[in-house]
């Protein structure tokens, strides 16, 4: 085995951020090299299952292929690689030497290089969507809910513009991200689905497997089938690159919604706002010159992978480019989607242990929905106004509100005082007084939204 | 209104990509200000047809809105703002300065400016897509389609990494796009079914709306019913950005795809290969300088906008993260991607145009063919002694191939010469001899393939 | 003249961001087609020129192109186009029909349309740095070197990690855009200059030229001296397109400036925050249904401008690649700088607009500064503890704060309450307890770092 | 020391493109995080002998420390950092175990953890530039600047749109990029030496060093000066971001060339084009199942790795923005700027390997240079006509060449049978007849202009 110094890599996914060895293996499981090695020789031997079973090559055969990719390590592949100066030739070579002279011509037959690598390659990610992607993305799911679900009563003051709205709940605030975190996990799930094999070798056409096989399309669906893929409708050298473009879209829009919820986070662990908090553990040191600091360290480092893996989709569309029955130029660069899945999984994690340990200040929570509490009814007084006939309402009640800035006097207060609208005032029906008396209940239905959301997808998911 | 000399304009999409009038106008009636304008004015309908229907503004006021909004111009509603600093006040006020006194409150009511602005949005794209983009994008599909049936049996030198590999049929080539291109269509069709409305107030808590309703999210399904559109799961002031995002990647993908298929036909275009031209007019000029030049205008500029606009996927991702109940900052920005979708349907009409004029030249698909005829038995061949045994037969014939380049023999005469491979050439069958022998039988199944999936493409869209 | 409704634009910057008519036909004058015919006439008669100069065409034709280019119209070139399909040749046509028989061969001769089209674009660029977007943004510099060096002295708390850390003054935070934002006008100064034209014919080789000329070099050097340019070391069909990369980055990056300031801004506006407001006039509506809502909406517009034209850097680097002598792929895709110019010249005069109203709200600066006024201290404690020999004394503040925040007593109290640390204060110059016991004073040398920075750029720009 | 089985790695750079044990140290050495706790551990050296060169601290300190840093190893750093939670607190720990109780609290005095972190980097990527990247890059300028020597007269049809033009030389195709390479080479050199540092403390105030020193700038320029750096301008809590922006869109826009270069060179190679070839070895495979292909893996390496790094300029541009006196949104995404540099170096070292072997088929340059020796002429036909009076001489050349293709007469020979332009040709000089009966010859100067320019970069850079 091919040991280095982990702290000598280049790329921080294989020092820095994967510094918990457990998650680190669960990750290179079907990341690495290695995993990249160990699919395409599944790949080999679904092909030699299906030739035997169609009497093409020994009975024995399967057996045989199957022992040998016990065996083969990457590092044989690659020295062997380093005289074919061909990857896939290699693999099939380390194959070839280890089974019977019968055997041996079956291997990789009527195949091309790509029938493996991209067949490999769909079905690993596939694997790691289905095993290790969403599943630790759903983990993440289920905190926020809990968190939602908690706080689903608790008025918070909803912020547009970073100024202060109207009224929602906390639990409505994170509602928003399980939602959204939701529906994108459905699409992760939908677009790995997607994902395709092929068996149509070199140029797409079937030339090869044709020779053989009177139905080369059935041949190419039985050795997926083997795998639990499924073929392309249309294959050139390789497979077609929107399955993967859209299965990088989904995962990329999904980190998106990571990264916005630990911007929201962070603004709400300012200074000023403090609402949030992240528990410190008791050694923890915040700044290495500002003792007292407490920093959102966990929620800038998700929005700072965000910003070194978003703009990768644009690679994908070059790569959707590939001239004519293609070229090579997909190769090294797709070669890097790995290293994004593992900034993703490393972003979920990290906000899924911090989500659990978040500290709602409710203190600071009802001190700042008091600092403007005044202001917060200009809505529902201007819409009732206006429901009650007033001809101008939100003007009156925008003059209104610079005046109470002026005073000091409240909205309810001014209306009290003005001989045009205290007539309208007195229209209104009692739970209407109470919501510009108590601007803390004009939450709308945040809390029953808040649940409804929230069980929907606890059902989804469960 | 406001006019001013075209060439006056910054963007090109606004003057030198708009020179057929009659395209212009096709787009300017979803993609400019003034559809902007138009299908804010329809959310404002739908929202007092149904206060109506729920009685609580006077009956008449549907009409009265109804004829106020094909009064109001973009201008009148520009100036305004001008007054106001705030485009949706704006309209509102533009509304009801035509209205009557008891009609008025009933504008706008309860709604945010985003219950307008981003229902009109998601509308006007969908109907974008259902009557501009999705006829556009079948018509060129078809195009497509029509010449891959045509051409379905007309043999072509497949090339992997621009080197000649094994055959194909030009007709196959074609069909790779019909294939990826339709289920492309497919795509912008499912996303643009997705975009969803939102009625649900200032930070998406209904707050405004709750209280007048018992079921503000009936209200709310009811008035996105007037305009065929449904609510998000959660909103906050703005709808949920993921439908957008997924429905701009599906066009920004397409439009990969036809930036692949220009970067093909480009390159068959080229001196040395002119399997296809581009049909020139009589005073055409290629070059200002070399009179004889007959240059792939046309596909390179598709890839050239396609470099223009793909990288706008980024501003999409961004737009992604927007602080707590919401920030402005996705407003200046996705006021874009009207110019997206005109690039991208300036691109498939010129596709279409150049695709049915296209010169395919048959003597010279057969010259490149013949070029490395030899050669190309290469892989049936070692696949063949393969299945008859030979133990390594891909290197067996790999050598023959240098032997071939240096002698000037075709590899089966020096099968015939081989004390080692003659044997093998003895047990071959004659089907299998003619495939080494005539190599423009080694096309797989190009043809029946490009049936099939022409078949199934005109019948998904006929 | 081709007129139309302005709202029938597709382009936001061609309706929307073109409001004021002065600011638009500023820059319409660098960045619409009429500038970029415009330009290419003007590189023609440079041509015919230095043909004069040197003898080769008769002397009349300077004076003959002169006029003709006064007279041609955008207009008549796109309807010379639409029978040429080549633009450069129709240009030429214009031209060539309002000169003399004996001028009309000299017109574009031995030019290639590149020669012109790049030399052109260079030029307007260069022009439109100098002439339009230098002074746009030294505008600006100066007002924020305004505000920085009026609020010098103002102190507020640092914010990292949006947490209060130590003091600065709010010039000096003023001051870090100022020095970045002066770094960035010198680059674009730099680059600018740097934009080359050539005059090397249709492969860059000096084909035609050389037939008339023995020093083509020098004759290509003449020609560009007429427009103040120079050639670019080696061509092929198109300017080497590393100087327009670096133009352009030299521009995005400044935007990216601006974002930044922008960012800044609107969340000191924050509603716990507000330390600075933007000035609302008396009519202006800051929210459709909130009356209260006074928004950073322009500091927001600056950020989404730059979001929507960041993202363009991708297109020029796949700009760099254009295929041996030259493809085309550049043509359109380039067409669109303008348009990344005109958003940032946007955003620039909404910055200025919004600067020069800033409202600076000293009270919330110091209650701000007074939240953590306590903790602020803990780094020149620790500092001190260290210089006067204490061994742990991050260790011992970092204790300090968490009972701090546990006790309600102050930094200073409990170190005098220490056993261990009193020793060391009473060790303390007046000075350093000063720092301690003021926290405002803790400001380093903000103010004159300020001025230092400010006096800087008013001296480099004046 | 944390050893791994390399190919358990994720990222590619760190395992796949590393497999040269001798190019991956030498990356290794600055860009692995063993470089980075390395460079950091120097800028604490750094600052402690300035200390002690101002009698601030003991004597003997900068030795201790010296002594220390030898010892101390990443895998310490990280352990130490599991628990503090901050890595440069770690560090200084680490270092203070190691020296006398004196020397402790003199380690990392006045400094912010950023003053370390950024100057260290800095300082790793001026070093990387100075003694790896430069060069490196100027090696292959030297290999390019070779074969265009080498070259300077081999004649070659030059391409435009794909289609043959005019003529150049070979060595004027290759002459592009060692100009464009060159200027690039300038760039990154030019950048690297930009790169600042900072010690100016925790928000860029010089806070904490102005205790302690009337001349905080000078002591911050003291340090720095030891590192052979500079301050810059202004500093938040962190260096202006632009420097490193600057540096980075040099390395991109550098590596664009690289991948133009490919880009034209995998054309040539094209089989109906095969001007060039890549030297193959004997044992190579160059298809895993079509033995006769010789595939231009190298150059589409090269063009993959630019489309996998090249977007990471938008993650720059994000990181220009940081809150404040700074968040620490940059912190993660720039740790991933090493990786685009080995992904840099990977694809030079790659390109002088192909390069150094580069076959030139000379027959093949003849063979397409006759393909269209016929047409090329109309270029110059044209202009001479021009020159000599024809008053529409593109015209008649254009048609001339449609005659030409039709009747398969050169156009000299159609040029003799037409009344009209029979005349103008005896007003030729022998030498302008040349031309047109001889293309070959019509390379204008296209040698001397190729020589010029190699002798200025091999000047430049020996």
């Amino acid at each position: 085995m091919l040991t280095r110094d982990i702290f000598a890599n280049i790329s921080p996914m294989d020092h820095r951020y994967s510094k918990r060895k457990k998650d680190f293996d669960a990750m290179s499981k079907y990341l690495s090299e290695n995993a990249s090695i160990k699919y395409q020789l599944e790949v080999e031997l679904a092909l030699v299952k299906v030739l035997a079973e169609r009497g093409l090559c020994p009975e024995k055969a399967p057996q045989e292929v199957r022992e040998a990719i016990e065996e083969i390590t990457t590092e044989e592949v690659y020295e062997e690689e380093a005289k074919t100066k061909h990857n896939i030739r290699a693999l099939v070579n380390c194959i070839q030497r280890r089974v019977s002279k019968e055997t041996r011509p079956y291997i990789h037959f009527t195949a091309t290089s790509y029938d493996i690598v991209d067949t490999a390659n769909s079905l690993r990610y596939k694997k790691a969507a289905e095993e290790l992607i969403l599943p630790k993305l759903k983990e993440l799911l289920q905190t926020w809910a809990e968190i939602a679900l908690q706080e689903k009563d608790q008025v918070q003051i909803g912020r547009t513009h970073g100024q202060h709205a109207v009224p929602v709940t906390f639990g409505f605030t994170i509602a928003e991200y399980v939602s959204r975190f939701g529906e994108r996990i459905k699409e992760i799930e939908l677009k790995s689905q997607n994902l395709r094999g092929k068996f149509a070798g070199a140029v797409g056409a079937y030339n090869a497997s044709s020779i053989f096989f009177d139905d080369p399309e059935e041949f190419e669906k039985d050795v997926l089938a083997e795998l639990d893929l499924k073929a392309g409708e249309h294959s050139t050298q390789i497979v077609a690159p929107e399955p993967i473009t859209d299965f990088v879209h989904a995962l990329i829009s999904t980190f998106s919604v990571l990264a916005a919820f630990a911007d929201d986070m962070r603004h709400l662990q300012r200074s000023e706002i403090a609402e949030i908090g992240e528990y410190f553990s008791k050694d923890q040191v915040g700044s290495s010159t500002m003792p007292h600091k407490r920093n959102p360290i966990n929620y800038e480092n998700v929005k700072s992978l965000w910003k070194a893996f978003m703009p990768q989709m644009n690679t994908l569309y070059m790569d959707q480019l590939s001239e004519h029955q293609r070229d090579l130029t997909n190769s090294a660069s797709s070669r890097f989607i790995p290293e994004l899945i593992a900034g993703l999984l490393s972003a979920a994690a990290r906000l899924n242990r911090v989500s659990t340990k978040m500290v709602v200040d409710k203190a600071n929570i009802r001190k700042n929905f008091e600092q403007n509490k005044k202001m917060i009814v200009a809505e529902p007084l201007y819409i009732l106004l206006a429901a009650k006939g007033h001809p101008d309402a939100h003007e009156a009640v925008r003059k209104l509100t610079l005046k109470a800035q002026e005073t000091d006097l409240s909205l309810k207060e001014l209306v009290a005082q003005s001989e045009e609208l205290k007539g309208f005032w007195e229209d209104f029906s009692d739970k209407q007084k109470e919501l510009i008396l108590q601007p803390e209940k004009y939450t709308g239905i945040a809390a029953e939204k808040t649940e409804k959301i929230v069980k929907r997808w606890q059902n989804e998911f469960k």
